[in-house]
């Protein structure tokens, strides 16, 4: 077993072109809690989250994805997982302590998708507003859950975080051919902390963020409707028969997804087979047989590169088949 | 106050092609109560009615609405309705205590939009199943709710019944120049009994069957895929601006469409203004601003005639638009 | 079928000693709605009410309850009820339009169990926040929905209310010689507007809220503690056999009782037969077992007299028994 | 880290004395799957569980408990455990593989609290049911959590699971002078996988088993209630605030306590740091100011020896304190 100390994803930090309309978004609608904002930063974190933010929204002339973090046990897995990566060949390029506010030292690195990966041990860490019942409001977010990337290869994703970063699979789809079409692998015990989707990549297609009941996700709509940005729902109320989530798919003010995210499951166990969809399996995508709208297939969020922070060009997937065909 | 004593919409009799097949997807996937049944009979009621049944499944060759019927008050009720549909030149038509299983004397009538209907004042009265909590399942149906009816002349429909039949009014859709499109009528006091919609006409659209709780709702999506049903979802979950209403829109093994329906509010009060709503208000049919697929639009249940027992001819309605166009 | 007009409970209004700790329980914890106020006055309403308020409360230097006020159709009715409680004896007084704020002329009467009860056809019709999602908050609180009164003896009330008031029977409590222990009236078709039940009286037990679900119910427990109201939790949350009612019983700052309640049923039809329980069924009180505080049985909200305005004096009731005996 | 391989709490093995009764009451009542029976057998497993069983009941002629056990990673850890309990003079037995039905090698130990542990690296894989949701009935039992017991010293046991069992500590309660009365350690990143209470011991005080929402929670009371169950249910629904647990305690046929668990928490962070509670705050217990019954601080189920089989006899815990002092 790969042990470099990675425990789960932990916060996404998105470029964003209005604050005042992602603050409606996030904070009225969603129910993040603001833990700190200044005229370029909004630090949100979910009810449970005893860490200062799970999701940074930084002021830009464009929306795009500057990292996708992961939290470690410890700084000096941090030094073990920029070896990892050197001996590899990948750049790396270090954040030290105080260059970010809030967290401490960080390594970044473009994987070998393209993303643009962040590793992290210490936030700071603020109250937890778990049993703050009176401030719930909105999807009364709990917690950040995983990201959702679509990427040219999700075969070579999938074997480099199983091999070289430790990740664990717990569903993937294939093809007829049985080419991974796109896995869920996780650090944490539940389905996933990412997954990979075959797409026009390297993109971020969602971040999820865990809630705890189905009722929470139905209210978020209605709230949503109710202060005009019925518009930023793209997909669901559904089930997903892969990883039994069931999910509702927002688009923020910038276009970046969200998903809200409940109904998993407990991966501990090492004889837990991981789960095989068939890709044109319509159970698969939508339990309840829903089509998704084309937006859900074609659109996700540009990524940054680390170093040069620009944004990363993206190629055709190598799977021809970019949509599932789905016969009720 | 026009009174003719009519309480509530009591029962739908339609006619299915495959007595098992709706066993299936009505019990065991939606959680209805089998009073009774034989070769050619299912009657079905919902977990706290305490009447025989709110849905009668007849075996025949070819699926169709037989009546839409109403309790009434008393048994003299039926005559001043007799007496009421006769003085406007309707014909009706009596099926006599012992002619149908478990309901007393009924008197039935095409009304002005073509639509059979029914009204009784006695049905057997069986156990209410209401605290039998050991016996729920699927959508834990509670009781009927309403009809919703698609006919060529709203405006017209919606005069007879509230000057002639005595329902109120508690929310319509108007176009521009103010012709009504749709309205939503009610005797005991909730959003509706009936609904008329705009369309191809005289068509029984949906029987709305009320559920408890929104949780319900969804649970019946999930035990419809786990028995092969999910095809017989066709829109939904969502919330419909107008009524409030959280819905869920099936379609039986024959095409009949049914709602499940939670979330409306009090009507009893003379004071309440109804609500009035723009046809190309988007909130109005979807509060969260999805798009209802055509076929809700297109497709709906044929009506028979009263007396000769023919499939009623449809026609297109005098309002041209039948289909609201929604922009975002 | 008698019928003065009587539509349904509409509001209560409470003397209470301090506003702030009022608005506090009320408005944060519960989500009421505040329609207005002033240093005196708290007009609250629920959710989905379209009446300027369902709950009234004046500050005064003592808690007390000024009257219990149904609604009904028309102006007129008020000349018919002034008239039949007249004719049998009753005192009756006028508050002219204008001498209350938000609500039209109102008749008021001390009824035969020494109860302040209250008439009234019009009140100010202001904006329905059913579909303000985003001001949803704690119980979130939807419409009054009924008085529980204790009272010396029931049978004689239970009477009265049916036959001359024109209310109907939903369940009632009888002891094993067929006396009527507490019996559940109604005029909208739910369980209840009004419940009375056999003890020290005439008090008012609790003022009765419908919510449209139990979670809001969890919810506001969870609301209450986090704003440091735990106390005022009294009973519940559980199901009451009678009238299946999933409840909680809180004592408001001022010590008056407020249920939230959820799982009724509909009473429309006059073939329902009134549901008896025994006194001594454990399943009748709570349904899951559970014993109530010996609070429940034996406190209660002080009435005025409507003429005098002082408080009225209570005396023993006419059946031994105050508090059930449950054997599991 | 100390790392032994231990996952998390695997199964109960429970002695009663009627599986007819029992498998009423969890299978009937509480929606446990039934994987496999014989005449004194009964293997149950939750909706969501790829093993056999977690709760293993065997027909006895009293009540109480064989094993808590524990699922390692690795049939290796086996033998580093029973090094490890050896060298500290633990007395451990082997029970080989073929000796239990279904489960592989597993080592049972008696701890130094006296309680019979067993851990297994092997059960049979069975079908997950988490998605044949027209099987979900009661409770919806999801998978176990945790094991609670009442040890004469808990601190004791405290530092015994965290430095040599690996565990880590989520929350405790402590005295004034700052000994641990209670504390809730895991290996699972939840809030716990056993907990340890000053009291009476050793004996198991309860099982906790997962649910995935409230509702369930709430619809289990009520399916008890409907098969003559009521008495079961010995406290709640209720909210502690340690663990944040939405919660219910049932006494099954023998009485052997169930909690019905949902509402807490990802602990996988090493920065998150423990929550101490006052064991005299009431908000620490019930989190909504309800006592609980006496019951619950005074009766548990007798735990055997894992060589003799024989019950362990109990003694007072060290701690005078049994029961907290509640002052709202």
């Amino acid at each position: 077993m790969i042990d470099l100390g990675i425990i789960r994803a932990g916060r996404a930090v998105l470029h964003v072109t209005d604050l005042d309309a992602s603050r409606k978004f996030y904070v009225d609608g969603l129910g993040f809690i603001e833990t700190e904002s200044d005229e370029t930063h909004l630090y949100l974190r979910g009810l449970e989250e005893h860490n200062h933010h799970s999701l940074l929204l930084k002021k830009a002339a464009k929306p795009s994805v500057e990292v996708m973090s992961y939290k470690v046990r410890h700084p000096d897995d941090l030094e073990k997982l920029a070896a990892t990566f050197s001996e590899q060949g990948y750049e790396t390029t270090w954040c030290e302590r105080g260059s970010q506010h809030a967290i401490g030292r960080t390594l970044r690195v473009q994987d070998l998708s393209g993303l643009p990966l962040e590793f992290y041990a210490e936030m700071t860490v603020v109250e937890r507003m778990l049993q703050r019942y009176d401030l719930y409001k909105g999807a009364r977010i709990q917690r950040i859950d995983h990201f959702n990337c679509m990427v040219q290869n999700v075969e070579a994703a999938y074997h480099f975080y199983m091999k070289t970063l430790g990740f664990a699979c717990s569903e993937y789809t294939a093809t007829d051919e049985e080419a991974i079409w796109a896995a869920w692998l996780h650090q944490k015990p539940s389905v996933h902390d990412v997954a990979f989707m075959n797409g026009v990549g390297p993109r971020l297609h969602h971040v999820g963020f865990w809630l705890s009941d189905q009722l929470s996700l139905i209210h978020a709509c209605d709230v949503l409707a109710s202060i005009g940005y019925a518009k930023t729902i793209e997909r669901g109320p559904g089930r997903h028969g892969l990883s039994n989530a069931f999910f509702l798919y927002l688009r923020d003010p910038d276009g970046h997804r969200i998903e809200l995210y409940n109904g998993d499951y407990l991966t501990s166990d090492p004889d837990f087979k991981p789960i095989r969809w068939d890709l044109d399996d319509p159970r698969r995508a939508t339990f309840w047989g829903h089509a998704a709208p084309d937006s859900w297939f074609d659109e996700a969020s540009p990524v940054q590169h680390v170093v040069t922070k620009q944004v990363v060009a993206t190629a055709e997937p190598i799977l021809k088949k970019q949509k599932p065909t789905f016969m009720l």
